[in-house]
Order: C-alpha cells, then sequence, then structure tokens
C-alpha cells in the first residue's frame, strides 16, 4: 500500500538546537528529498520573515520529480477577515499548490491560550480552510495537540477536525504537539478519526519526547492513517521529530508499504549523509539503519557470528538502504573481525598467524593511548604495515616550528617553519595561514612539493577535533582525524596527544604518507 | 504495579563503539545505578578475561542499597559435563547471588551456528540451569534470538523457555537480539509466554536497531513481562541496548508502575550525567528526558506558549526527573526567551525597550558568525553587558606569541608569551605546557596574578572544541566552549575564530572576565 511521507526538515526540522539553512542549504535538502522520493517537502513559513517569502518565490519554478513543495502557516487570526489575514495572504503569495496550517483542537489551549469561544475557533479553522481552499490550495490541516485534545474533549477535537474537513481540506493532521503519546493512544484514536472521515487523508505528525515517534507513527499507519509527517533525520525542537528514515526503512523494508519508490531506498544513506553535511549535524553513531555504526559490530563473538549467519545481528540487509556492514577494530574486536578488515590490503596476511598477533596486540596498546582506528582505517594500514615491517615513510622530520600570535601579521595570525629530509636531502619551507595546523599544512606541503609534485593533487577534506578527557581543561588530551582526498575514494588518518598541534601533525603525515606510498593512483585496495 | 529494572550498561552496554570502562569507572557506574535504585546490575563476563573476573571478586563483599549485582555468561559448551565447563564453573567463582546465562532458542541458529541437533541445544540449555541452581544461583535465562525464534518455529522456541524453566531458571528473558521486531510483535509473543510460565518472571530485552526498543519494551510490559533489560542510556552494540531512562520515566510518570523507588526519579537527570561522563560520552542533546535540549524550547511561539502553559509543549514536568526547562538563545529566538533568560542577571531591563532590540540583534548577528550561546550564558552575559555599556574589561592584550614546536624542548611541545596591561601597568609572563592552549593559559594566569591573586580560586574543567565548517579542513572556523569553576557552579564561555588558538583566547579571556567581575564570590546570578 502507498504511504505519502511529509518532510519537515525545513520547517519544524530548522526548530532544533544548532539546526539552520541558508537558502542554497535549503535548495540543496530540496532536491535531496525529491531525489530519494517522498511526496511533500514542507519549506517553510512564508509569513515568518521576509527571506522565507523570498525563498518561496524563488522555488516557484523550481522543477522537481516527484516532491509538491508546501508552504506552512496558521489558521487566521482572532475576529479578523480571511482576506484581511497577512498570514493566509502569504500562503496565497508563496504560490505551492499545497499548504499545510495549524490550528487548535484542544479546547483548553482555546479557551485558555487562545482566549477565544470553542465556536470562534471552529469559525477560525473552517473560514481559513475554505478561503484557501477558494483560491485554489490544496489545504493540510494540522491539527495542533489534537491526542492531548482529544483525551480531554473527544467531541470537541473532532469538531474541529469537521470545520477543517467541511471545507475542504485535503488532509487531516493529528499532531501529538508535545510528545508524549504512546503508540496504543496513537492508534487508538487515529482508528477513531479515520472511522470519521474515511474520504479524507489522514495524517501523523508526532515529536519524540518520549522516546517513541517512530512507534506512535507505524501505530498510527496501521489504524489508517495514509500520510507520515516528520524529519527525515528526526530533526526538530527538544527531543525532535518523527524520524522518517527510520519510519520509511521499517515500513517498507518489513511491512510491505511503498513509502518511496522502491529502486530509491538505496539512496537512503546517500540522502541522509547528504542532509546532515548540509545541515552541519552529524548523525549519531548509533542511529537505527544510518548511523555509522547500525551495522557495525565488535565484540569478537557477534562479528563471527555476522560473517556465519548475517541475521543473528543484523535486522536487514544494511546494503537495501546504502549503508555497510562494519567490523569495529577494538580493543575487544576478535580476531576475525580484524583480518575481515585487512585481508583486502594484506591478501596474505596469515588469520592464525604470529603477525596477526602483534596486530591485535598493537591494536590494544594504542586504544589505551586514546587512537580508534575505527573511523581512521588510512592510519590503520599505516600501524598495520609497520608491523608487517612494509611501512617505508615518504620523508624524515627534523623540526618544525609554529608560531601563533597576536596582534597578527598582514592579516595571518600563524606562521610555520618545517625542516624535512628525504633520500640524504633537507628541505626547509615556511608558509603562514588562518591557525597553526593551516599553516603547518601548507609548510610541509611546500617542503614536499619538490620531492613529491604529486602532492599537488591531495587536498585536505575534513577535519575534527575531539577532546577525549575534556575535564583536564587545556591539558587534555586531544584527537584529531583528517580525511584528505586525493582520487576517486577519501581515507581518513587519526593523530592522538596532549597537544592538538602534535595530534594534527600525526594525522596529517599519516594522511600524506598514505598518499605517497600509493603515490595518489591506487589509493583505495 | 512494581517492575524490575535490570541494567546491562556495564555488561551489553561495553559492547558499544568508543564505550569501555575501567575498574574505577565500573565502580562508579555501580553505585549511580545503586543510589538511583535499579533491581539488577549486570556488571560483565567473569569468563571473557581474567581482570573481569577480578572484578567480580573485588565487589564480592560491596555493600549496594539495593541493587542485586549479576554476572553474565553462557550455557555450557556442547559436549562439555557442566562442572567441567569453564564458563559455568567461572560463575560459580563470581560469587553473585544472580547469574544470567545465554542459550538458543531459534532453531536455525542451533542447527546451522551452533551445529547441535534440536535436543542437544535443549539439554546445554537444561543441564546448565539446573547445575547454576543446585549450586544455589538464581538465574537469568536470556533466550538469545527468541522472537525471530518463534516466529520460525514458536514451538521449539517455547521448549527452549520450558527446558531453563524446568530446571528452576528465575526468570525467562525474551531477547530481541538483533533489534527488528515491532511492538505488536513483542506484544504478541510476550503474551503468550506469559500465559504459558505464569509463575517465573518474564523479562524483555530490545535493541534498537528499528528504533523501536522502548516501543518492544512497553509493549512487552503491557503483555505481562514484569522486568525489563537495557541500558540507563541506551548504550549498547550497533543502534544500542533499549533505553532504560526513556522506560523508567514512560512507565512511571505515566502509566503508574513502580519501576525505581518513586522518590528517586527526580535523580534520573543526576545519575544520566554521572554515567555518561564516567563513559566519557555525551548524552545527545535531544535524547529523550535527560538530554539538554529535551525541555529547551527555540521558537518564540513556542517560548511563549510554555510560559503561559506549560503543558503546550512538554509532556512531563522537567523538574520530575531532575532535568530542567530551558530557553535556547539563537538567531530565532524570540523576545521572550531571552527576556526569560536575562531577568536574572538585569533586573531593570525593560522587555520593550531599545536595549532588548540591539541585544535581539546582536544575538542575530553573532550566530551568523558561528556564536552560539545556548550552552555559554557566560559569554552571553558579558555581551550583554557590553552592549548596556555594563561591561569594564579586567585586562587589556597587548601581545600573544605562542610557538608549538617539535623536537619538543624538557618535554615541552609548546611556550607561550602573554603582554598585558591592567590599570596602565604592563605585565609580561611566559610559560610552557602540553600544547600551545595549555601554554597560553598558565602564562595568562601568570601575568594576571599579581593583579588578580583570587584568579588561584579558579580553575578550568573542561575545553571543548568543534570544527564548524570541517570542509574546509585545517583552514576551517572552530568554536572553543570552555568551562571553568571557582564557586558552587561552573560558567562556560564560548569563542570562535579560523585560528584555534584565536578561539581559544576569547573563551579563555571571556571566562576570566566573568569570574573577575564577579571577584569570584558571585558568580551565579
Amino acid at each position: 500500500m502507498k504511504l505519502q511521507i511529509f518532510d519537515s526538515t525545513l520547517r519544524d526540522g530548522a526548530q532544533g538546537a544548532n539546526i539552520s539553512f541558508s537558502v542554497d542549504d535549503k535548495l540543496k535538502v530540496i532536491h535531496a528529498l525529491d531525489a530519494l522520493g517522498v511526496d511533500f517537502i514542507e519549506a517553510g513559513n512564508p509569513f515568518s520573515n521576509p527571506a522565507e517569502m523570498q525563498f518561496f518565490q524563488r522555488i516557484a519554478g523550481l522543477k522537481l520529480r516527484h516532491a509538491k513543495i508546501v508552504a506552512f502557516g496558521s489558521t487566521r487570526r482572532k475576529g479578523v477577515e480571511p482576506a484581511e489575514d497577512g498570514n493566509l495572504k502569504s500562503l496565497l503569495a508563496a504560490g505551492t499548490e499545497y499548504v499545510a496550517i495549524f490550528g487548535k483542537s484542544h479546547i483548553r489551549h482555546v479557551t485558555d491560550v487562545l482566549k477565544a469561544t470553542p465556536e470562534e475557533n471552529l469559525a477560525m479553522i473552517g473560514e481559513s480552510v475554505r478561503f484557501l481552499t477558494e483560491h485554489g490550495k490544496k489545504v493540510v490541516f494540522d491539527a495542533e495537540h489534537f491526542f492531548d485534545g482529544y483525551k480531554a474533549d473527544a467531541d470537541y477535537a473532532m469538531r474541529a477536525l469537521e470545520s477543517a474537513a467541511n471545507a475542504g481540506a485535503h488532509t487531516l493532521c493529528l499532531c501529538d504537539t508535545n510528545g508524549g503519546i504512546f503508540p496504543d493512544e496513537a492508534e487508538r484514536i487515529t482508528r477513531a478519526v479515520c472511522e470519521r472521515f474515511p474520504d479524507v487523508v489522514v495524517a501523523i505528525h508526532c515529536h519524540n519526547d518520549g522516546d517513541l515517534a517512530v512507534a506512535d507513527s507505524i501505530a498510527a499507519v496501521a489504524a489508517g492513517a495514509r500520510q507520515v509527517q516528520g524529519t527525515l533525520l528526526g530533526f526538530g525542537e527538544r527531543c525532535g521529530n518523527a524520524n522518517l528514515c527510520s519510519i520509511i526503512c521499517n515500513l517498507q523494508l518489513k511491512r510491505g508499504y511503498e513509502c518511496i519508490p522502491p529502486e530509491n531506498l538505496k539512496q537512503m544513506y546517500g540522502c541522509a549523509m547528504e542532509i546532515a553535511e548540509t545541515a552541519n549535524a552529524a548523525i549519531r553513531p548509533n542511529q537505527p539503519y544510518v548511523g555509522m555504526n547500525a551495522f557495525a559490530h565488535k565484540a569478537g563473538m557477534h562479528a563471527d557470528g555476522v560473517l556465519k549467519y548475517s541475521s543473528s545481528f543484523e535486522h536487514v540487509d544494511p546494503e537495501a538502504i546504502g549503508n555497510k556492514r562494519k567490523f569495529l577494530l577494538s580493543e575487544i574486536s576478535g580476531k576475525s573481525a580484524i583480518y575481515d578488515k585487512l585481508k583486502n590490503y594484506f591478501p596474505t596476511l596469515d588469520k592464525n598467524g604470529a603477525e596477526m598477533g602483534k596486530i591485535v596486540s598493537a591494536l590494544k596498546d594504542r586504544a589505551l593511548a586514546g587512537y580508534q582506528y575505527e573511523a581512521a582505517e588510512a592510519s590503520f594500514v599505516l600501524l598495520v604495515e609497520k608491523i608487517l615491517g612494509k611501512y617505508k615513510n615518504s620523508f624524515d622530520l627534523i623540526s618544525y616550528k609554529i608560531i601563533s600570535e597576536q596582534p597578527a601579521i598582514e592579516g595571518k595570525v600563524a606562521s610555520a617553519i618545517v625542516k624535512i629530509r628525504v633520500g640524504g636531502v633537507t628541505k626547509i619551507a615556511a608558509a603562514d595561514g588562518e591557525g597553526p595546523v593551516h599553516a603547518m599544512d601548507l609548510a610541509l606541503r611546500a617542503a614536499l612539493s619538490d620531492f613529491y609534485p604529486e602532492i599537488a593533487r591531495m587536498s585536505l577534506v575534513d577535519f575534527k577535533v575531539r577532546v577525549l578527557d575534556s575535564d583536564k581543561a587545556t591539558a587534555a588530551k586531544v584527537r584529531v582525524l583528517i580525511t584528505s582526498a586525493g582520487g576517486a575514494d577519501g581515507w581518513t588518518t587519526v593523530g592522538v596527544s596532549d597537544d592538538v598541534i602534535e595530534a594534527s601533525w600525526i594525522a596529517l603525515t599519516d594522511s600524506i604518507d598514505y598518499a605517497l606510498m600509493r603515490r595518489l593512483a591506487k589509493i583505495s585496495p
């Protein structure tokens, strides 16, 4: 059965802490969601400020393959004619085929917050929906606090929906605005609405305050809801909106619903990464389906089990949604998991040989020192090459000196001198930069460029710093991850030190060693 | 109704990526969970390595107020007598009253993974449980892959439980090992088990691969399960175990179950923080109930609503579990939220005055530059003081120069020279340190100590670095957060720059300014 997916990443999602989108970001998100195949994209509230309205005007001509853009607003204000209401007028001006308006369905919110009579509120809903439908809009009516409202006064909550339905609303959306309901309530109340309004699309809109938004949404679908609202990555105020990624994957892979075109499901992981990157928000590693560890196996016993019989510890095939199985390299990794990771790089390695023992033991030592190779496979490969005696460094460091200063000199706050030796030849080079690591990176590249001109084809694309024992304040140990690119794929390296400069240096030199030893030609295994 | 809470943070939780516990850490976690009032604490697998066994021996005499310690292991190996099985022997040697052993209940895992006959596996379960009960243990039997096993062959899955029950198992634990079930399945299958075994405690053990572990656990409780297993913060392999914090808060606050002693519920937030800190793992800001943003309000409209009528956007009272309502300061914060935050610091501030307008506008500008004051209230107060003309800096910077170098000199990789002026008097001081920020911090304190001896009472307790646009690699903008303490409370400041040194300098000087302007006496508002 087809379910409509309604994504509000750009509207409700942008209410989340630390989430904001530039105009370019919004366009990227729209294209990513459209390519994934969601049905509706709520792109903002055109009445909230002039920039939002300009954005709707800008995207009015946008050619999308699948999705419809929705403008969000509210019912008219109390005592104002629809045609005079700035908010409703801006919804017309936004130029979308679909609009969503929220209104009250909880009797106490009507009387205590809105300070309106019950009848006045019903008129606000009906007249607003009617005004928009008469102007050719398809209207989604968001019944705010619907579930709490139904529990407080079911009859009034239903009358609020009825006002919208009678005025021609295309969709009745049941909102659990404070995120507190349980799945059994979502199911029971949604069922009552679906029975009462069999000819209108009923939508479910949940928040995750009780850690139940995915389950609530699925329960509402079981009760007859035919549209699910949420945000692809669960972005949203407080604990977030219902996570559409989890809902789509659960319902499409396990319950036979068609949420997005089946051939697009493999793009789920890539789409999630793209939106997270655009929002500058990391997907949490343990996020179901699309987290980097969602299919990662650590314990030796489990990793062995997965290799033998993948459904042991995998509820779905990670490839089905574009994610990958992964074996974590850690102090408790079993030999199987480590070997499985290494055999592509070192095909002659013996799983039961002495070298594997040395590798496992070195991993434990490095883990104690704060190293983690889970995200830094290139550094792990270099470590193993060192153990196997196959490592050949591309240069020797003689010294570096990096000066950070204020006042800045010609706008540069940092300068670096790096002295290296390659094959008996010494080279010293200097550079200034936006910060000490930037200056160091530029100076090292300058020093290396005579020996390895191909280094110009490699660039650093990501730089992450994690303070490990932050309670030691500025003397804390830090772990730096650097991702570089120079061919088809990127590679990531790691450095750990009490000193952020030294940790960066270690990661940077690993990154360059890894590239140069492969001569930038055969970077991937 | 009383529910038993069984926490496996130290066993299944430690399977999570990036999670590991030292012996001291484990003791901290045990005491925190015991103080919260959970019933069972699974502390590890004594057979997995000698350190684990030593840990059980060390805690054998531990006086706990409420919780029972549980040792974890497995049924005997195929073809080995229980009395000869190293794993079962180590469970006896661990010296706990309760033990948990896992065994297979899925017919295909028996035949394909274990390579045993169905009868052999039942014997392994029955004999292992019998051996342990005969030695005085209370046994929790963890039926691995129970739900998938029941779906594949319900009769065999039930016979596995029966073997354990007939041998005297105290608890039958139904595990959704790969985390893939839906709440309706959890409810249906748990109900069947509870009806079949009315005299044994039935436990539910879920994983979150489908984003449904909390809902699955609650559904199993509705069906008759009387023990819930999970990890307090949802730590665990892949997507984590069922989050006990969410389950306890949901069931105790909204469904009337007694999971922990009611008077302890207010300690939930503190306990969660303590365990997260011990594990060196941040609680994600949007985590239900205990996330720092779980009760945070951003949009002006919502923040106004909460002040008027708190259940508008709060499903429970945050104080009930020891968390707090919070208004986020961001570019889209409404004036109400900002004013609400500031009125404690600036009681004479006029909500509708011109100064409030300047503050709102400055916040927007700073947000564009990468500043976030959500976690850095001290820097926000200083910013407002500057706008109100109430700011008086405690020193002027003339210059700093920080040198990072390799090889290190006498083991120090960084040295700093800081030159400042206070009331017309110039002072220059130097220090070396573990890294550039550490050296800078020490040099600045040395320079200030003649003028402000009270600075010795202030210390930096936390240092965080976030790379904002990490795709700009080493030239990326970074945000540094520094938390300092000097009285009862700590305070947090923020600095943003392309240069990690400058960002640290900004946060550090804000931190010192904030403390010195309050003379370390009246730090809290």
